[in-house]
């Protein structure tokens, strides 16, 4: 077999670098979410971006063991003892499209509007403008805007505002969904950015390609995934779920 | 890297042989489940053999979309529509010893059991009697026997009816499982056979090992678990699923 | 939680009805492939459907340990004994797109040939035509003709005999195909109908939806993953396999 | 359904609390791999033991490409790109008991000499050496010391160095793993920590329970498969990989 390439880990007998940097500098001075940040974009966050990345991981970690990530895990964990990884991978596979996509694709409205803003030299705001023109046409609606319950994100302004500490000038990604923001405003009923929306927006700042966006929610899913594991296998019996089911199909038959 | 060996399936550039049969061959000629069969055990059943066989897997295949399996699927999919075979999979790792592992456990009984009979030169019957006194000593439970709900399983009688048509002498495992059952019946409460008990008698009689007894179940319920996947796709939308939680943790703090 | 609806299993305290059958008589009259069709079309096949939907699974069932799901499925063994699903659902989670997909794509481009044959009133050759250049004007390749090495598969034959056995008429599937296959080759190097071009016109004519293309491929494959697995236990030792890596990435350098 | 109970997240319409604390507060203040230990220990780490546990995670996050988790997701991922999350699913499902379990079973084995140092009202590293001694008698390995290629772990060190900073007296764990090293090094061949002893040395003196060895494995670890499965998608084509196998079963033969 011809050997993989890879441009993340050199593991000598004595040594093993991430991406150039020496495992064990990393150890003693960088901190788990730098790693994290090191080995998806090559280079290691400023201090600022730093706390920004640590944040958005930590929105991620958690919302309740009813999401469909950690409900799945403690599902698989009540029939399956056998493996711990084999209930964390089961939560894993409950996010997607529906449960932690909607960053991804606000970050690819973001990536469609900057591209346009440079390709056009226009502003990020005028190219988003554009952007929600095209999806109002084609009937779509934008990721990363509105709630489900009506009340407010806790998690939002908390972004926002640690992206704009030590008087950093807003990026692209904040400028554009704020653009997207004024434009939803001005409808009868205003639809706020969400959670997955301010994401979008300072990931992209941060440099992250909108596939990251998915990467890096199940980075900090898991250390959900994994909490909430233990606690279904230290509090609760195999078995134990039962979910309620009705019977609506074709009736008696014989072959 | 060294090339894997198997004894499986050879794949030359204008033929595939499984466990040296012609794939075209068996395409004409055998069954799905024979071919299950084949990739197990390394020969084709016989027509009484395979009858039983198919009743296996069927028995396996679904028991409600509220089992452990399918409802892991199902909640997977909530979340995650981009990929059937991530839901189908998460349902897989929802089966393990609590679900789906009765029957493994119940062969290795039977396992033991045999190779006690041979190695004494005693009957099954006596060696059944001793591997549980050996259960009872150590304060375990059977494998196999007893019914969560009050109620007989309407799959046991047919699994057995099955195996002694055609005039068949009962093998071990069966003639195994009717001793357990009788010393059982002593008892103030009977405890009958159930659907793994069953199961584990026929596969053993059938020449499979104790681990065959999961690969099985995984087998048939994939059936269920496609089924049970697509009918999430096509009749609910996605994260329609909502698991009531109630907190009752730590009270609010601060840093 | 409001109860889940299903119109699949209704299981009962003394009976289980699968689609409306009893779950024992399935179990001593029908076959398990045939409760597989059941599940999922909600009818028992015809004798005749019967052999081609056998023929169809048991041509996915295993191609050799190196496929991507089957190497999948060894190396997730390789580190984790502790439960035999999770190997088997590693396996399940290679099949997507790319491995496993050809099928449900080109049964796309069928029912996209059946609905355009049957609102305008035209030959599903026609049909076929149509499509195949709307697929040229778009630059797309047509899943299902085509093989990776030049050779002929030797399912591909044996299925559409089967398909034509007993006098049978072909279906719009096989015709659609067929039509394709025509048109490619009047190309200076012919494109023959491959494994899933062929699945995908008989599954298509059985009455299947495209998406069941990849359900079907999972069914058939889990009976190979459950052996490879298997043997990946009985015969090599954990953590056996070593993959070459070559690192050609950033050079040593320093916090 | 009965509400499922959890002492983990409290999500309300407008706050989410993790264990007590505003998820604002963690965002703002909090690093990610505290957040971590906070849903796993029920409270935050002090800055002696944030600086360790930040090492022992980033000490799991990549080993390289051939390790069977990341080696199975790159597999997973030439198969099947409809979902980032089924390929990093499926290198979570390769560790086990033997990729990532070494830590868990000398946690084990630290957690058996310290409750055996309590009882007895012995020094730990006499309840060590009588741990030792058993597992001898028993014919069993030491889990955590020795090392497959005949050479030094780099990433031992720093961690024993990092328990010891700031004046902090070597704990139970510690100790523990040191009293058996010594013991082997009066052996011929002496056999060193591993990383694996030293990660369950230290997480033991963070107060983790063993079963934690194999979750924060897989927390470090995620970080790893999703930059190699990113890699994946990005620098290769989808099948790329192909498994060498050689056929050494049963010949030709025919139904």
């Amino acid at each position: 077999m011809t050997p993989w390439r890879t441009a993340i880990v050199h593991a000598h007998e004595n040594s093993i670098r991430l991406r150039g940097y020496d495992i064990t500098e990393l150890m003693e001075k960088a901190s788990f979410a730098d790693v994290a940040f090191l080995l998806h974009q090559g280079r290691l966050p400023s201090a600022h971006e730093s706390r920004i990345f640590n944040a958005i991981l930590i929105a991620s970690a958690d919302h309740g063991a009813g999401a469909p990530s950690c409900a799945t895990a403690r599902l698989a964990a009540s029939g399956n003892r056998q493996s711990f990884s084999a209930a964390v991978a089961a939560g894993v596979l409950a996010i997607g499209d529906n449960h932690g996509g909607a960053g991804a694709r606000c970050m690819e409205l973001i990536a469609e509007g900057a591209a346009l803003a440079k390709q056009e030299g226009i502003p990020i705001e005028e190219a988003a403008q554009r952007v929600y023109q095209q999806l109002l046409a084609r009937g779509e609606r934008v990721s990363g805007f509105g709630h489900r319950v009506h009340s407010t994100d806790p998690r939002v302004d908390v972004m926002f505002r640690l992206a704009s500490e030590a008087g950093a000038e807003p990026g692209e990604g904040v400028r554009f969904v704020r653009a997207i923001e004024k434009l939803l405003a001005a409808k009868t009923k205003p639809i706020p950015i969400n959670v997955d929306g301010a994401l979008a927006a300072l990931l992209h700042d941060l440099g992250f390609e909108p596939r990251a966006g998915m990467f890096l929610f199940i980075i900090g899913r898991v250390v959900g995934l994994t909490a909430e594991v233990n606690e279904e296998y230290t509090r609760e019996k195999p078995m134990r779920i039962k979910v309620p089911v009705e019977y609506d199909g074709e009736g008696p038959r014989s072959l």
